[in-house]
């Protein structure tokens, strides 16, 4: 990885894809989706994480604290079922919410579904990293991260982050002025 | 009650209704709601109370820990007003937060009214049971309950509770796959 | 200032204004629309401040606790660069949150501009001040004031305040019923 690279830290959160119960389709979606959207110039740090809020906090603060990661997605846990804790974990390990992320995701994906509104998803800033939550689903990942990816360029920038190149073609990133 | 009726907690929260100063109307309006969408297979454990937090709060853990209601749904104390505390009695009985709803509920209401963004209402989850604010005014309520039911019987199916059937000509329930 | 006319704060937050770096565009601009939209009833209470939470904090208190003014606008410190902490330092007076302010804010904006997903912007209540986050860019400002102020002279009502006149070309007041 040089130095201006983008490392991007995807962590599946899911009980069964951890034990094997089925594959998980999430992560490779959402690295397809990156690998698209942002060309050849960055890496994927990949987890698989069961649905554990010790394992899913101490998985954000390695990659955010110890990687340095500019961005980390998770996909899955963010329902109402009891084993659904990712963003009381993202919550947990965050100094900033960013809750127009959420809300704009969930807008979306409304559109589509009207179960929608039963997403808790959230995004955070950790020190100098965005963490961003995903469903779990591979079609409303792409829902999702095509409602938010159009600001999260000028957002790592913000975040003192340097100036990536993006696919015009799949993704243009917005900068004021 | 058999093992497989829906019990619905329906509590008004208002200090004129309770204190004979008006008739509740928007009790009855919920339950008007809801014997119209879920049939006749429900049954409503209703309360009036006032606009005091402590008391709100004993309410709704009643409702959920003694009686293990899987639906609760609040009407009254939502605004700016000094003694609207449901929103606060809400988060302070939270397990969990679902910040979709309230935002779906203000997202519609805004169509009718600008006031609509002047709600607080959430909506949580403590233990298996679902708790929904809704606002006042029995006309705001049929908007705010149309514009989240449809995601509410697969929610409870999430949390652990049984099928059951909606009037389908007036709910379509959502299950996603 | 009479007993009757409103006070209404208006704090530009900003680092680079403060120092000057530049001049405050952001606080006459907000001063202007006010004038506007509320005609000549009304006297602004100004202040320039750095984006030190404690500054803000102190500021917004002095602002609702000595000099009682029933509105407060901030502008700037609400993005997700670390100096930003105007919304952290909202949320440490805040009696209650009006989530529905921010939303509404983000909602209309993101019909803009796709980065409108990063401002942190919220409203809260203290005692009987609002107090509502603005944009830091006068363009923004505009867009997310007519977005809220429809609902704000009721809101101001129910916190106890007294009905004031707007100009009614520039802004409706909505009062439900």
């Amino acid at each position: 990885m040089t130095e201006t690279e983008l490392a991007i830290g995807i962590v599946t959160i899911s009980d069964r894809a951890t034990s094997g119960q089925y594959a998980d389709r999430s992560g490779p979606a959402i690295n397809d989706y990156f690998r698209e959207v942002w060309g050849e110039r960055w890496s994927p740090l990949l987890r698989l994480i069961p649905d554990e809020q010790p394992v899913i906090e101490t998985t954000l603060r390695e990659l955010a604290d110890v990687h340095h990661v500019p961005l980390v997605v998770t996909t899955g846990g963010t329902g109402p079922a009891v084993r659904d804790v990712t963003p009381e974990a993202t919550i947990a390990v965050s100094d900033r919410l960013m809750p127009g992320f959420g809300e704009a995701m969930r807008a979306v994906s409304l559109t589509h579904v009207p179960t929608a509104i039963l997403s808790r998803q959230i995004a955070v800033i950790r020190g100098r990293t965005l963490i961003i939550n995903l469903p779990g689903s591979p079609r409303a990942i792409t829902q999702c991260l095509d409602a938010v990816m159009p600001a999260v360029p000028y957002c790592l920038e913000l975040l003192g982050w340097p100036f990536w190149e993006t696919n015009p073609q799949r993704l243009v990133a917005f900068r004021p002025k």
